[in-house]
This record gives C-alpha cells, sequence and structure tokens, in this order.
C-alpha cells in the first residue's frame, strides 16, 4: 500500500534555474518503527530557506499556481553543485497525526496521537517519522507543538554549550527572534546572563517586557559603550550570532577585548588573556563576515550546528532538553506566527518575498491541509 | 651593585607620537635564580615588531641617531590605549653570555655560558633571564641560538596541535618563511603531511628544493585547483596562517570544503560533515580578514599564540620540545638572517622599513656589542 502526498519540491539546475513546486510524491507504508504523520502544521526556519530558495531572485521569478521559476546567482550556483538536478524535499520540522504505523510495539503505540517531528519533508501532506524521534504532543495543538524541535533544542543548545564551556554569560544577536525570546525566557530560569543585541528601539522594548535585563541597541549612536557596559556586567565572552555577515561579530570581539583589557594591571602586544568566542548559527546576512585586528589573538570563530552539538552532547543531555522542551511547550518554548498558508499559498509571489525576509517576529507557519 | 645598559624603547603617547630610542636602563644585579646574561644576538620577530613600531608612518618619521618619532595611525592608536605613556623595552629573545648570577645553585651553574632566553628587553646590552628558562648552548654560538625559542616552538607548537586534535595534515600560509622552512623539516621527521601555499615559483623552487611535497602558489591561475589537489591528496582540514588580513583563510575553508563536499554521498544544505579549522597566529596583514557563506556551519577561525599553547600543553611536552630544539640547533631548528644590525643601526631608516616589510628570508638580527 501506498499513501499520495502533496509537497513542495526544490530543484536547482546546472544553469542557474531554481524550480520550487507542488507536486505528488508516493509515500510508502510505514515499516517497523517508522509512523505515518498526516503533517498539520510546519514552520517556514531559515535553515528551510537555505534549501527552499537559497539566493534566488524572487524579485524577477516568474509565478504561477504552486509554482515558482526563479534564477540563483553565483557564487551560490557553483556553490550548491551537490544538489544540481536533485529534486529536494522540503521542510526539516512540524506537527501532525499518526494515521498508519509499522509493526513496533514503540510505532504502534503513537497511533492516532499527535506528534512533533523532524521528517526533512515537512512541507507536505503526508511524511514518514522514526517513532523513537517523535515528541507525543498530548493536549498540545499541533499548531502549538509545530516548532517543537529546531528553535527550541537550538536554544537550549546554546546555554548548553555555555554551561560545557564553563560560561555564565551569553551574549546573542539578532535577540528579538522568536529563538531570541525563547533564549530569553531559558536564560531566566537557569540564571544565565544574557546580553541581547537588536537593531530597534521596538524590539529593546519588547524584550525587556519580557523580563531581559540587558538589551543593547545596534541602532544607538552609544552601541558600542552600551555594548561594553553590558559585557562588562555580566562577564559575557561568549555569543551566538543568526546574522553571520557583516561587522557585528567583530564588534561583538572588540567590545569584550576592551571590558577584558581594561581590567588588567599590564599592557600586552598580544591583547588580554581572556579568551572570546563567538559563534555563528545562521547566514541572515549572506555578504562576507568581516573580521578586523583588534583583539589579539585569544579568540574564535565558529559555526555552530544543531546536529552534531546533540551528537557531542549524549543522549543525556539530549532526552533531558527534549522532556524539558515537552511540559514547557506552551510558556518557554512557545513560538508565534505571522500568517498560515497551506502549500499553493506558500509559493505566491507576496507571500513567499515576506517570509524569505526573515524579519523579526515575522516567521510563517504552513498548514498543508487547510 | 647595578650595572648600565644601552637598550632599545619604544613609548607610545596618546597624541599619537611613537619613540623609539635607544635610551640607558639601570639593571639590579640578580637574585636567587636570576641570572645576567650579556646579550650577543636577538632576532627582529614579527611579535616584536607589533612593540616596537605596530602600524607607524616609518616613511615621513624623523629620524636621528638612535632615535626615530614617528606617528601612529587610527585604529592602531586607540587600539593600543593601555600602553599610552608607557616607556616599553622590546625584544622576545635572544643568546648571550652570563656575566653574574644570584645564588641559587642553578643560577650558579649557568655562570659564563652561553645560553638562549626570552627577557623581553633583549634589544640591549644585558638582560636579567630565569635560569630555569634559560636554554645552556654549549658549543653553539649566540648567533645560531638567538632564535631558539619563538620560531622553534612555535613551529613545534603547530604539529604538537595537530596531533592533539587528532590531524596528519597541515597547510601553512606564508611558507617559506624561517618559521615555514622550519615547519616544513620537522614535519618531514615527523611524518606529519605539510601543505605549503606561497606567493612566488622561487619560494615554490625553495622549499621543493628542501624537500616539501606539497607547494601551491597562491600568484597561479589555477591556485584553487592546486590547492584542493593537495588537500585531497593530505586530508589536510587544519591550517596555520601568519597572514590574518585578506581572504586567503577563506580560500582554504572554502577548498577544504569543497574537497569534503565532493566525497559525500548526498547533498546537505549544511554543507559537509567534515570539520575545517584555521588558526592565525599572527597579522602580516593588518586589515580584515574576509569570510564568505562558502563552507557551511563546521568551521573554526581561532588566534594560536604560543603562551597559552604551552600552557596548555603541559611541562612534560614543554620539555620535550626544547631538548629536541636544543638537539637541532644547527639543523632542524636553524634560522637565517639577512643583516647583522647593532642598537643605533637598528634605528636607522633604511634598516627599520626594510625588516618592518617582514619580507620573507629577510629576517634581521640585533647584535648589541658589535
Amino acid at each position: 500500500m501506498t499513501t499520495t502526498s502533496k509537497q513542495i519540491f526544490s530543484t536547482l539546475d546546472a544553469d542557474g534555474t531554481l524550480t520550487v513546486e507542488v507536486g505528488e510524491a508516493t509515500i510508502a507504508d510505514p515499516k517497523g518503527t517508522q509512523v505515518l504523520v498526516k503533517m498539520e502544521a510546519a514552520p517556514i526556519n531559515p535553515s528551510d530557506l537555505a534549501l527552499l530558495f537559497s539566493a534566488a531572485d524572487l524579485e524577477n521569478a516568474e509565478y504561477s499556481t504552486g509554482k515558482i521559476v526563479a534564477q540563483m546567482p553565483e557564487p551560490f550556483l557553483s556553490g550548491a553543485k551537490g544538489r544540481h538536478g536533485q529534486k529536494a524535499v522540503v521542510g526539516n520540522e512540524g506537527a501532525g497525526t499518526v494515521v498508519a504505523t509499522g509493526d513496533d510495539p514503540m510505532a504502534q503505540a503513537l497511533m492516532g496521537q499527535r506528534v512533533a517531528c523532524v521528517p526533512g519533508n515537512a512541507f507536505g501532506e503526508y511524511c514518514i517519522a522514526d517513532a523513537p524521534m517523535c515528541l507525543p504532543l498530548g493536549d498540545i495543538s499541533s499548531v502549538e507543538g509545530a516548532s517543537a524541535f529546531v528553535n527550541p533544542m537550538t536554544a537550549l543548545g546554546f546555554v548548553e554549550t555555555a554551561k560545557m564551556e564553563g560560561h555564565n554569560a551569553i551574549i546573542h544577536l539578532a535577540a528579538a527572534s522568536n529563538l531570541g525570546q525563547m533564549l530569553n525566557r531559558i536564560c531566566q530560569e537557569d540564571d544565565m546572563k544574557l546580553v541581547n543585541i537588536v537593531r530597534k528601539q521596538e524590539q529593546v522594548d519588547l524584550l525587556k517586557s519580557q523580563g531581559a535585563e540587558y538589551v543593547v541597541n545596534s541602532s544607538d549612536d552609544d552601541f558600542m559603550a552600551q555594548l561594553r557596559s553590558a559585557i562588562d556586567a555580566t562577564d559575557a565572552y561568549l555569543g551566538f550570532d543568526p546574522i553571520g555577515g557583516g561587522k557585528m561579530v567583530d564588534a561583538c570581539l572588540k567590545a569584550m577585548e576592551q571590558v577584558a583589557s581594561s581590567k588588567m594591571t599590564e599592557f600586552s602586544r598580544y591583547g588580554s588573556n581572556q579568551d572570546k568566542k563567538m559563534y555563528q548559527y545562521g547566514r541572515l546576512d549572506l555578504g562576507p563576515t568581516i573580521l578586523t585586528p583588534s583583539y589579539g589573538l585569544q579568540w574564535h570563530v565558529a559555526g555552530w550546528l544543531l546536529t552534531p552539538f546533540l551528537a557531542k552532547a549524549g543522549m543525556e543531555t539530549v532526552i533531558r532538553m527534549r522532556t524539558r522542551v515537552l511540559q514547557n511547550m506552551k510558556t518557554t518554548f512557545a513560538s508565534n506566527y505571522k500568517a498560515h498558508v497551506n502549500l499553493e499559498q506558500m509559493l505566491e509571489k507576496d507571500a513567499a518575498i515576506d517570509y524569505r525576509a526573515m524579519r523579526t517576529g515575522e516567521k510563517y507557519l504552513v498548514t498543508p491541509h487547510s
């Protein structure tokens, strides 16, 4: 037996043509520990957009019902050589109802239940998921549970990373995002000091209304002084940045060094002894990252990615993190969405351009059966 | 009792005036484990230049006998706020003869011997050094032993770092330097594969004549293809860069990723699973480091500095490294110099501009008593 399922496909051809369309997939019945999930809600995360559109020109694309044909500029076309000609499914995570299962008891126990899962093709009507990876949602709705993995585990992962590396404070950039608000709640619960960096006064107000103690506005004239003062008060020498391009990582390292060196009794040509680290966990800005020689040689800039972090953290930590997420899904780990769209609406010009902008607080939710 | 010693002082005033001059210091007699070394030879290393001149304008400076007065541009003036008004001594390392000692037997045992040491004021006639840190040179001359610490321990430190982090191959930039040639010899002795990156054909020839297997010329049109092919052959996913500014660190990470992703069976939006790391151990180019979004999120760029590395490596490793240096000072760890200068000659315009350029193979040696 098989199930026919409408889902989103993204295909990048070697000539630079990107086709994103609603197509039909045939899904084999679940076997063993597999379950078949009728997908009811799936968030469009930045990590999905990297595969869905990458840097394609959506302004000048051709739009028809359930289809976008756009051009991919260089160097992104060559950079994605590995996917040329492949019809990729999209959608990291989502939530829905288990409508069929394999014969393993672990799978059968989920029959009829609402679960959150990470199938990789969540922008579709039906998905196969592995029972041990599913999070049973109980009385949590699919809309409430749609973002149970990527953001919660990432935000918790930052705090776990900080603890593992011996830090009691962190800096977070683009801090008014869904993820940032979540991190703000986690840090308050865990007594981890958090320096939030945002770009607008209304984002300052939003985070402060949610109990944030340190919020720094990068649009203010005295931004660097604000940042130094927050680092001085918190000892935040570790940061997480989803922006990637530009000079903000540099600004953070510079401010860290200025605070650290102001506390030194003696000048050192090599800068302070304070280790300074910035992780980049995203690329909202695809421009180059600029690092200036302003913080000696005791610094690190590195990519941070959820999957290798979870592998490093180990099963016990991952289970502890998942349990915490499930128990606090409606509070600490709640997400908000600007709009709900079905698969065809997701590929309309206004919607695509709107959610691809990844503006703070304007995330879209895909509801394939609506 | 005291000893009067001519030595080099570098003073940066808050108004941007940098004064580098030969002055007189009064040195108290050595106590305990201290020894007084008559300094006979001291190399001018890039790390010395950072303190001696930093980014000062040497072209338009005022020169008189034993004195340079130059202007320091921004942002280097503000960046060095910690040293404003301080009269700094200069010269990390050197070699000379012990002419007086403290009363500790360890110090007394060195009386009359030639030693290499790291006094911090090696550009001077006399220095105080700590006996346990001195390397007795035996039949090695002071000129031969002058560079017994910084370059040898740094080059050995790269190989130790690679081993500690589980790598069997490394990339080295600006690889025809004294340090690079040393690293080439060490890697051959230790069966560590080495990808040398240089800028000129004569540097390719030089390193090949010294047995280097992989030498890549960044001035060649097919540089990236050469680099990928060398990485493919060696699995070099760790690199060391003394340049800092520009796009070479980016090029290395990009080439590593291209090789790693060409070996993947499936496309991943996050790039390859291969961890990629570049250490910056210097700043020959004070311009910004440019990192582009071309290698997923599994990468690291970090500063590498000898002192924290030695602290991390532990005493046993450090002693093993020092013993190896001493036993092979005239072969593996030999250095070459373009010119010998005394303290006054060191501050002449032609000399200062020449050694500050830090051109490959053109290092100067200071011989204070010549």
